[in-house]
């Protein structure tokens, strides 16, 4: 019933989080020739735009801005780019965003889906989020539902590292090895030109991942001092056929 | 330092454990052509063996059984044993004790660790043997530590099923495929005379794991009717270069 | 203000689930003599219907199908049912179907009710039904809310259990013997033609429980080898005038 | 193999547990005629002892003191007492204790146990006193642990109130009503003259966890204003043949 | 951007609970001079009204009596109070009502923030104002979201003791010292004229509470045998130049 | 009975952990005029000395090394180190270590006390120091403990940050700046030489907890950009006379 092309889907709050948090794992998928797709909610124009704000842009200037830039980020990456536009702060989930991304879901049949944790006390945007890209999930796989396409797998869905993790009830159970992938993150990132703070502070942060990577990692894999990881959780169990 | 050949290790509490409840990831190693090294820490010779006592055996002839018992299976699933004969209800963790893993550690040189949860309120000596399966891992790290050998690498650590699973912190994020390996699993079980009521209820357990494994899985995966499961919580994060 | 008659109330996301989660529960209650009334929220039609969407059944016709198999289902347990036809996948909560609620719960005076558990990873009609569930029992008690009839008391809420039980953080506290009630709860089953593959699934399932059943159970009890279970989260603590 | 007299079993780190904590469960099954022994670890002689250290008493006349209050109160409430000196600050969990309680359980067979709860910040005594009462639990229903009487059946076990509720990770749930008990409660409590400032915090709190039972009954079960309870956690599930 | 002035802002759903749960935090504020404001975002008059209604008393008449006694209470402990009128069982959240939250973040400029827990089994609409209360602060920061004034700071967020603390899964990580403003909450309490058995209970509490604010002081910090307390969980992490 | 003058006392398993984990809590102290102890339960010989080994040095040799190491860091802090020489890998709990660090409490009398989280999958003996801290601190407290010196206040403790704090159920709740004191404990690390890699890796955490500082200060404190932070877990309640 589904197609086996590897693809990958994103669901972000806003148009940034994408390349902070999972920038690297789209950008291996790229490189891997794989398709990635990454949907943005809102642009965070209200809630993560403060500096345009104070500059005194208004509210569609920096949407526009919040836009291009993601697009950019999105192409250093490797990646499609979709955006809903369905406000922040507040993301007020409805039926009709939630029917969006079952849509969205049918038509690029993921076979792995990425998104924000269930908790953040610092950002109600993120968990609101997650709600609907996992209720979506599960309403694209019935049948019954109306829409478009044949029904969804059962892609697995990995939540990626929000900005104070132990705060967010984050407790990584997935370390990724994306020290190929980093060169297209960093670049990626260097598109935010608005966060130029953040470029440091998150390849700090991979590389700070990247020591937990070496140490968790069985025998003999190989890794180098420079090696960058990005976090993730795990949602649903992880289905195999070899324990490693 | 380490070398790269894929070696399973089984830290099991009593003699019959390893086979109810890591039986197909054990002959699903060995039907890889991979080692698979099973160390039984006691026989279950108080604890497990009611039926032996009630028919009135004693101490040293059934842990005989329970030994030949266990040979048995091992054979059947392809592992090799060891006995540390360790006494059972209770199972003691004693320096000595862990000193003798460590060393198993550093000769095996295992690539996966497998072990009873951390919790369980029917038994102490399920989680004793973890924790000493646990800490000697550890040590098996240090170069400093005096042992024969090269030092571990970080081999991932799998916990088994427990008997309830719930009643023991018990939530799997590893629903391994058995499917291949159930008939050896199976075989594995009859060699435990004594338990016969066991083999029909592991049968229906691996059956209901199957279609957990189905639920779970991803899209084209292949999964059909008779898939058979076994469940492991995986204790420290996967690193993988690959999100899937 | 209240009757003392024992009064079971089941409110249920989809037609089948009282079926499989709590049949025993209800079958017993029945068999006790006491009412037992079985709310379901939806018929299931969109998410729990595959095999009639497979088959090209139509929205209306799946419905008057489901409908009817959960009338036969609870007139084999020996239960009332009404249908509140509130759609599922998405089971969408709103101040109506909760006052609804409300008036069931003040004419039914329920002194025990059952209903999802709070999480449920892989459906989220299943906690969305727990929260009306909850919500509605206790704006019931408010002498201030607005409906017929008295204040409720505070009758117990247990949880029944999920497909999935590890995942959807459920860790039974009540092992229900129910090997009376078993036989009427297997008839019920077989009202749903369309499921037949959970048939046995659920008897084995009420088998596994029956096991632990018997092993929780204090001494002498007299459980036998086909002692049949269902498992259930008390939401409540439990009162009592006596530990047992 | 098992009678089936009701018996109740209470394992306390201190000679003064049982008397803030469980009295009212203990002296309710007095009243009701059944056999209730008490197992006393220490006589908290170092930790508990306070008031009289600052007077200058020594160890032996603090112990003495300590038993014949404990006897004083023990005779109160209706039930046997039997003090094992195992010293406290800190209570070291042995071999040789935890065989002691196995050899009670096998003589006394309770068919319902009390002891501390596993978690306490404030006081290393009580979670070890726990842990022995629950391993030795464990090793007495095992017919080849060597110790005289019959294997134990499976007797549940309840954690009385700790002084921080809270802070001991202590959930009731289960709420006693111990109206009928509480004037032997009292009349127990005022034989620990040392404490006498416990006297009115533990009616206090009595008084509290009535207002609970009270709350969280069912409807028309005829608590009264003066209901007392007593707060429990019950650590295995409860078996039963009837939800309520 | 922001004043240094201390305000406190309580934010209660229903007209008597800032009294009972953190009527010495407002008192202790508005005694060192600080500016509190209290809002109710309803009078509770459905739900927590239980005698008036039996006195057979109108919806409005009932509003009109809560809001007194809760202007009375207010002005005992030298606070403002504001009534937002948004109804209670249940008490609704929507995006109008958080605005006005968010309008009231802006205009108070609190440096401290209090509000209910998050959980509580027994009543829905505690923890909707606690949604709403923690997502208007949140939206209060971005300079982006369109309101009066100058966004917030990050206000340290309280959640007060609900009635049963143990059951809403508070654990109560501070502790105060409301010796000094205990008398004030007490006649505050006295201003809830019908519900006159809870000042006696709350004042057993705020001693129980303060026991336990002696046994986990630091050494001598003085506190005496009436030492009265009141119980916070703070949501975010304490930030502070010592650590004490 | 106990003195008021303040003094921080802090229990680490090796002798490097304090440098790394606590540097700046303790720089502070000493920087406020306040004394702080160190003691070191071990070298960290076995376990924490890979480069040492990997030169074929001997134990004593390294145990020296790791010695001197430790007293200049101290120094650089302006704090007393004390060893204990226990051993590692493992670090085995005794009564007779715990015995010592009563002895410690009661001449140091700290009124603050940090240490290690009470978990740690990688490294057994930072739980076990933790353990022996934490136990002897409540011993320290009885009267009746027979060791010199006064009976121990309750002061707070506070769990150092682990190498991995995610997978240590590590969640700050006290944020430290730690600006002023950061030249110290930058200057305590370079005097640990084998392990030169970890300066930068835990410059760049102090940078990031300094970041968190910010974002969960209150308004106006007046952090600049380059704030510095250690993260925290405070194990017991704080007691306060104002919620801040």
């Amino acid at each position: 019933m589904n197609n086996t092309e590897p693809a990958l889907l994103v669901v972000s709050a806003h148009a940034g989080d994408f390349v902070w948090r999972a920038g690297g794992a789209i950008a291996a998928a790229a490189q891997r020739g794989e398709r990635a797709v990454v949907v943005c909610l809102s642009y965070g124009e209200r809630g993560e735009s403060a500096k345009a704000w104070r500059e005194g842009k208004g509210l569609e200037e920096i949407k526009a801005i919040r836009r291009e830039e993601a697009e950019n980020a999105a192409a250093a990456l490797g990646a499609e780019v979709r955006f809903l536009d369905a406000g922040d702060y507040p993301l007020v989930p409805t039926r009709e965003l939630v029917d969006q991304l079952v849509q969205i879901y049918r038509e690029v049949n993921p076979t792995v889906v990425l998104t924000h944790p269930l908790v953040d006390p610092y950002n109600g945007d993120h968990p609101a989020a997650a709600r609907m890209a996992l209720d979506a999930r599960v309403l694209a796989q019935a049948i019954g539902y109306d829409a478009p396409g044949d029904p969804l797998g059962a892609p697995p869905v990995f939540f990626f590292e929000p900005h104070q993790p132990e705060q967010c009830d984050f407790k990584p159970n997935v370390l990724l090895d994306i020290t190929e992938a980093f060169a297209a993150k960093r670049k990626a990132m260097e598109c935010l030109a608005a966060q130029q703070h953040m470029w440091d502070y998150y390849t700090d942060l991979a590389t700070r991942r990247g020591v937990q990577v070496k140490r968790n990692a069985g025998p003999n894999l190989g890794f180098t001092t420079d090696t960058k990881g990005e976090a993730y959780m795990r949602y649903y169990p992880q289905v195999t056929t070899t324990l490693a």
